[in-house]
């Protein structure tokens, strides 16, 4: 028995490939007539589908026939033009070009010698993202520093924390951490750095939440240094700060500069995490977003989230190229080989959780090489001011009121009843509802300031300014409804 | 300005989606003329590149025409019919498709409610693929379990390892681990199981380095025994057993079944891995493999590897459904919703260290969908063969002998050179590299009992008999060429 390919012909491949593209073609040219989240109940899904594995082949149109009839109708399509939750997940068609053919090469880039392209198009990319940033040089593998692409913010900010353990205590990888290490973050931090600090052994006992400005939802320099301050003096190690450009909740940014100096005094690891917003940096008139960070020991930009590109793309930047493989490097003797004991190469390897690593430069590489710097700042500025333009007919509506002054594409808003706090969230709540219960526009919400916030996050890679009218429009009929005068 | 898609038109992406199809068909019709390994030295790639990004949209010509200029002859062909090296990494076109029409949604499946398809087709064919390796049913959703894609095993073995932190102590998430934890592998164990405990917290002390049985690569269920009683004894706390079916090495399987039993007495959680050899259970005549799962908390297995999905698609069970939801679980205000909190979903970020994730089931499904169990069975009782077949050559020769039994589709294999065995061990080094360098095939090595062994990993998605034929024909010439009698 050695009949072993169970694979497509590549002539069967280039037809049955043709077809998928078609389907993909069709799919998002007809986004805009489906209801962006589906109506149906847990376990409808499941329902539909045959329980046991198929004994035989079955031709592609089966397949992309219960695509149609189960997979679409049960999906929150994250690429409808109208959809404005979480943040944008914008998986730009060009991206999926630059993916199809790393699924082709089908590349393991563990080790550079693995695959030396895998490796250096991404050293390439991380170093021309830095500079089309304006990141400090020293991010770049040419100033000692270096980036790679994570699969999402949440690794990029595990990694980091396990490089500032390792650089705060040498005996780190050894005998573990000690209990006494302690990480920074405000009370609108990612979840993320929560969930870091879990996975790195260290307890919720470890994360000092700081204190806010007041009237503000960014963290307050002065109370980080004093808290820092404390913890030295009570004998506890500060091992990470985490700042954060542009916040889940309400795209609040954290000062930088002020938190890395107070940092810096006590040789603390500062992460920036940038997901969303940083993405923004590539238009100068943004750039200010990124002040500080030329004194931050890593940051973390999303490139799934605004860039066009599809996930998973997470771009994260350590000042010191040593310090992750100083942290991450195991190597057993089916790993060695001559080009990494030669010191002249990046094994990303040592950069990440995983063993493994897609070439996920290729699909990053083309969306650039599709839209060019020039066409990613328009998708960046229209969107921008798509909110802008949201928040002035908020401004000017009396059943309305911004929650928060815009970020970026980030309109915080709430419904005004006239009723008090308490009727405004309970009729923001409703409103939210019914506007996603409709399928015409897709919201969430955050708790601001223990007030309820409608998020309206303008980013879809579809999104022109037809559908912000239409999300408009939508809640303002929705919020008359609940008031009862709709 | 308003002016914000920079995305392609779906008519244009379907006139270039169908040209990168066609670029991928001709790609893999002819990786059997290219050299498997490239030749290029460190910063060659670089050197070709731009090193900025460009200000304005190229054709996608260009791009395509770099990759073939500067990607290709840049990379280790992973998907090459004579790739022996490591594991496969089988990237089927079949998956591709299925991969297209993940990114088309562009989902993101962290929540059930953000894609209720992402997350309910996962546990469908979770369940199904439970079923067809023949699972204990307690390791499926219906039987109190459940699965989910992981990246990769390295991540499966390090969120297997915070549930059984977890378990073994529930205070874990708040104060940390303790420095008492012990984990217990053997010295052919992956790094993963080392990098996991590293990532924890735990520092290396925690890694027990349990005794193979005399005369074999596999744990020793009675060394495990009685280092589990002397820890206990000692005050410390065995915290996670890891049998592995189908070591990296040299493919050694651990007596799962005692390991679990010993295991067992001290309340440890047992985490299988068979990232490679698991899928090899769809064949009865190899579900013996999986003998003793059953006792096991938890299981990996790795279609990226052997079973023609592109990475990345780790499968990982856990027999108690609701262990990694309570060790990972945190959730902020813009993560509640109505679906989760009803307890009638599963949300997968609960199960993964990152919140991010892709549709990943649709390139599975479309595999087994396109070649059915039956392919999938002859896929790797092909290669099985294929790997006997190699055997018997090298039992037959002088020149060579084999440094373990077979191993499903792994041969190892060094070269005799008659004068002892330091001499083999430098001859096979150099014959290997020999192989490597001509780009005829490639292969890499493992050291087991302090002696040099070439792998050879049958298994990449093009490979056939002739494939197999051409690699001895190669070893035996480069052989007698190191020997001097070529």
């Amino acid at each position: 028995m050695t009949t072993v390919t169970a694979d497509l012909d590549p002539e069967e491949f280039r037809r049955l490939g043709h077809a998928v593209v078609d389907w993909i073609a069709d799919h998002r040219a007809g986004l805009d007539q489906l209801p962006v989240q589906p109506g149906v109940a847990p376990g409808w899904v499941r329902a539909q589908l045959p329980a046991d594995l198929p004994d035989d082949p079955a031709p592609l149109e089966d397949l992309l026939d219960t695509v149609d009839r189960v997979v679409v109708p049960a999906s929150t399509l994250w690429q409808h033009p109208r959809f404005f939750g979480y943040f944008p997940a914008s998986a730009s068609l060009h991206s999926l070009l630059g993916d199809m053919l790393s699924g082709a090469l089908g590349a393991q880039g563990m080790l550079w010698s693995t695959s030396p392209a895998a490796t250096e198009v991404e050293q390439v990319l991380m170093d021309a993202f830095a500079g089309a940033l304006g990141l400090d040089p020293a991010f770049t593998f040419a100033g000692g520093g270096g980036g790679c692409i994570q699969d999402s913010a949440s690794s990029g900010a595990l990694v980091a924390l396990l490089a500032a353990l390792h650089r705060a205590a040498p005996g780190w990888r050894e005998s573990g951490v000690t209990g006494d290490e302690r990480v920074y973050v405000t009370a609108e931090t990612h979840s993320s750095l929560a969930k870091a600090v879990r996975v790195a052994g260290l307890g919720a006992q470890a994360l000092r939440i700081v204190d806010s400005a007041p009237g503000s939802l960014a963290m307050d320099a002065d109370a980080l240094a004093a808290t820092l301050k404390a913890d030295v003096a009570a004998g506890l190690r500060p091992v990470l700060v985490c700042p954060t450009v542009g916040t889940t909740g309400t795209g609040a940014v954290d000062p930088v500069r002020a938190v890395a100096e107070a940092a810096g005094e006590h040789g603390v690891w500062v992460h920036v995490d940038a997901a969303w917003a940083g993405v923004a940096a590539l238009c100068p008139e943004f750039r200010h977003l990124l002040d500080g960070v030329e004194l931050a020991d890593s940051l973390s930009t999303n490139p799934h989230k605004w860039l066009l590109t599809a996930f998973d793309a997470s771009l994260l930047w350590v000042r010191d190229g040593a310090a992750l493989p100083a942290a991450l490097s195991i190597t057993p003797e089916y790993l060695r080989n001559t080009a990494s004991e030669s010191g002249a190469v990046v094994d990303y390897r040592d950069w990440q959780v995983p063993l493994g690593r897609r070439f996920r430069a290729l699909k990053l590489w083309a969306v650039v090489h599709g839209t060019g710097l020039s066409g990613l700042r328009s998708h960046i500025r229209g969107h921008v001011a798509l909110a802008a333009g949201l928040a002035d007919r908020v401004r000017a509506d009396p059943a309305f009121e911004l929650a928060a002054e815009p970020s970026l594409g980030l309109v915080c808003l709430r419904v005004v009843t006239g009723d008090g706090p308490d009727a405004d969230d309970a009729a923001s709540r409703e409103v939210l509802a019914r506007v996603n219960a409709s399928g015409a526009a897709f919201l969430t919400h955050t708790v601001a300031g223990g007030r309820y916030v409608i998020r309206v996050a303008i980013g879809s890679v579809t999104t022109g300014p037809e559908h912000v009218d239409q999300l408009w429009d939508r809640l303002r009929a929705e919020a008359a409804a609940v008031a009862g005068t709709g």
